[in-house]
């Protein structure tokens, strides 16, 4: 529940206003009684008797910016022209574009980007194909693949309708990492066609980016693709988060001076990010981790509402087989991670953790519990959200993880190649830097990226999966 | 083979020279010598003694240039510093790139393009799918697929090698129409494969380019996505070639004062493009046209030699039945049109066809028949190569078609649709302007695609395949 207004609700109402004065001022006055939140007007047009103005408001929501516009019907002397949103108009026609990089206006280099001369580039690879990696863009390109069926917190909206994400993704990638990544939103969910599908296509792509694929079928698909192909296959949702989940970790531990395998967490969701988290701290050395479902704790022995996901929970995780509610297994621990949904856990459950709780309520928009009722009872607090402290966002991961697996031609992302992010993503902030309210990076820090791309490279190749030296 | 230097064979020699008058102009005389063409010379640094220079040069071919290099190798007191082609270094990291429409270095931006702003829109396509067509680039998005099977003249040489040139087309959709392409090369040559893939990849593109796939293969899997996919789907190589090949006899028989239904016309080559010519000159009411392949004419009731696409020209073509070589059957022809390799037709064989001989041979880069050997005897001559007057050439037609399908956001490039292409294409080229040197407007003339795009355009809408009013 938005209770601040936000760019995200944001429209821009055109309206005629008689050219008196004191009429703007009617208009503002009611927008801002409104709860509306203006942050810009500009002027069209000028004529005798009326003046036309863009109005740009920022809203809580799609209710609060139709009652806005409902008010404002009802000053008889306004016109309403035009409203606008302007997270729609940013997306009209789409957020990416092709572009070349030499125009093909001449003769010359029609002649030597196309036919007859690219025919000598197409024998130069067909004689030695590891030449694909230098004289076509496979070396800078990614698939961002996506099957639809599990959107954001959107769920199984399908394909079409993931689009939006997977162009979004797509710009991030160039944004941060000068990556070149192209959505491919697949018209099939089922397992064998996703993965037959992905190596059919993957000859062009020096990487595949698996996005917003529904557990626990993203973790067989993942396996199976890295496996099979020569080229780095990453769920994001799984090791993106992982990797940025550890980072913050690292830094929470470092602030309250405790030790990974001395902590004892309770992580609610065994889906895949869940799962990712877990491998990647235990990675680290953490020894008692306990995963929660909607059922309560996953333990060796478990018979209810398991799935082979929740089987691998059972069998590694929950060494002391402690069986009960979330609310019963958080009791004495150090740390709270929730990969679920929202709401899931009450400030009385924080207050029975240990000394220095550490919570990352992750689910978005609304986290497992808001930061407004948990601050009293923990000591480091991080979300997804960009607007509390601590965001946890993968973009702080993805770009610079595959910018670094390029840039070594990597036949593979391996773990200690996220790893090795992790640490250098915690490593940006400086031991004199670190507080409660700082213990990730800021998306836009851009060091990040580098840092990351710079270890993930040199990990590659010290794990022996780099084709470039 | 190439008799003049050309750009598609030109390296950019970097030597360090001593800084003495006359030296210079030794290498100069020496390259003029050997047959080479000096396209530029610059000074790339200045010390005490010596003088490095890029001398660009343009050669014959790739022994051509090898030669040049060798005998600038024997100049005692000049040192090569670096040899490098020019197509290869236009080709080094491909020749495209992804770019963001806006940037997303702010957190308004950030908030909007991406999440949390981004799931309204994925929320108004989910519930109205057709929205997909607005809010995502799939309205300007053309996927270039091939699997690599008959890649230019080179033949099957796979996917990696084929990139270059699925890049070169994608650069020709954008420079001519705006269309952003993206290559897709297939790691499959099995139909149901590449169908099922191209059928997985659709939803994010408004229609899909099918290129290089062998024949008959080809006309298998355009015909089932035309029937399974909801946007269009051209094979290139078919309809393209035909398209452009029906705009040039359009002007071509204008010159020569006859009527399509009135021709005998020749084809040899019995593949994707003589089939999808065949269709297209049909369809402008031309009847009497004998196919050839290599054992001969193709006639009702020959069994040697067939396959299901030779069988659709025996049962659809030479109504005369007419049996023998080539030569034989081009007695008394009005037209040659070669779409399939070098020097099938000798100068003889055109002396023996009738009045006024139209010959279009199209086999790149080596005709059926080069010009200088057939001008004594045709009135109109046309070949695929840049270099002879009347270049027949396929951007003519792909840019423009997609631009006007896109546009209307049809969901078929239909006969009709290609049929009013051709004659946009024909109709550049004024009465006044058309002779036996221009029945084809130049690829650059950049009026085509624009005035192709309308009609295709109008043309979906009137034989209703436009979604879009």
């Amino acid at each position: 529940m938005q209770t601040t207004t936000s760019v995200q609700y944001s429209f821009t109402l055109r309206l005629e206003i008689p050219n008196k004065p004191g009429m703007l001022g009617k208009v503002t006055t009611l927008i801002g009684k409104q709860g509306g939140n203006i942050q810009a007007i500009d002027i069209v047009e000028v004529t005798q008797d009326n003046m036309v103005r863009d109005i740009t408001i920022l809203t809580r929501n799609v209710d609060h910016s139709k009652d806005i516009v409902e008010h404002i019907k009802k000053l008889r002397s306004v016109k309403i022209k035009h409203v606008s949103d302007r997270v729609f108009l940013m997306h009209l026609g789409g957020k990416i574009h092709i572009q070349n990089k030499v125009p093909v206006n001449t003769r010359n280099a029609l002649s030597m980007a196309y036919t007859p001369g690219v025919a000598r580039v197409c024998d130069a690879i067909a004689e030695d194909p590891a030449k694909v990696w230098t004289l076509t863009i496979k070396s800078n390109s990614v698939a961002v693949v996506t099957d639809g069926s599990a959107v954001l917190g959107l769920g199984n909206i399908g394909p079409k309708a993931a689009m939006p994400v997977m162009e979004g993704k797509a710009m991030l990638f160039k944004e941060f990492a000068n990556v070149d990544a192209y959505p491919i939103c697949l018209d099939t969910q089922d397992v064998e066609q996703i993965i037959q599908t992905v190596k059919n296509i993957a000859p062009g792509f020096g990487g595949i980016n698996l996005e917003d694929i529904s557990a626990p079928r993203c973790v067989e698909i993942e396996q199976r693709l890295r496996d099979e192909l020569d080229i780095p296959v990453f769920h994001d949702d799984q090791h993106g988060t992982a990797t940025v989940v550890t980072a913050a970790m690292i830094n929470s531990l470092k602030l309250v001076n405790k030790k990974f395998s001395d902590i004892k967490m309770v992580i609610s969701g065994a889906g895949a990010a869940g799962y990712a988290c877990t491998r990647m701290l235990q990675n680290m050395g953490m020894k008692n981790i306990i995963v929660c479902d909607r059922a309560g704790s996953i333990y060796q022995g478990r018979t209810q509402h398991m799935n082979p996901l929740k089987d691998w929970f059972a069998q590694n995780t929950n060494p002391e087989k402690l069986k009960g509610s979330i609310a019963k297994v958080m009791e004495g621990s150090d740390v709270f991670l929730g990969v679920s949904g929202p709401g899931i856990i009450r400030p009385v459950d924080l207050k029975k953790m240990g000394k220095d709780p550490i919570v990352f309520a992750l689910a978005n928009p609304t986290p497992e519990i808001m930061p407004e009722k948990a601050e009293k009872y923990v000591r480091v607090m991080a979300t997804g959200r960009s607007d509390y402290p601590n965001q946890i966002n993968n973009v702080l991961a993805f770009p610079g993880i595959f910018r670094g697996a390029l840039d070594v031609r990597a036949t593979d992302i391996n773990d200690e190649m996220a790893l090795a992010a992790a640490k250098a993503i915690a490593g940006i902030i400086t031991d004199n830097e670190l507080s409660e309210e700082y213990i990730i990076p800021s998306v836009f820090n851009r060091q990040v990226a580098k840092a990351v791309a710079d270890v993930v490279a040199e990990t590659a190749r010290q794990t022996g999966v780099a084709r470039k030296k």
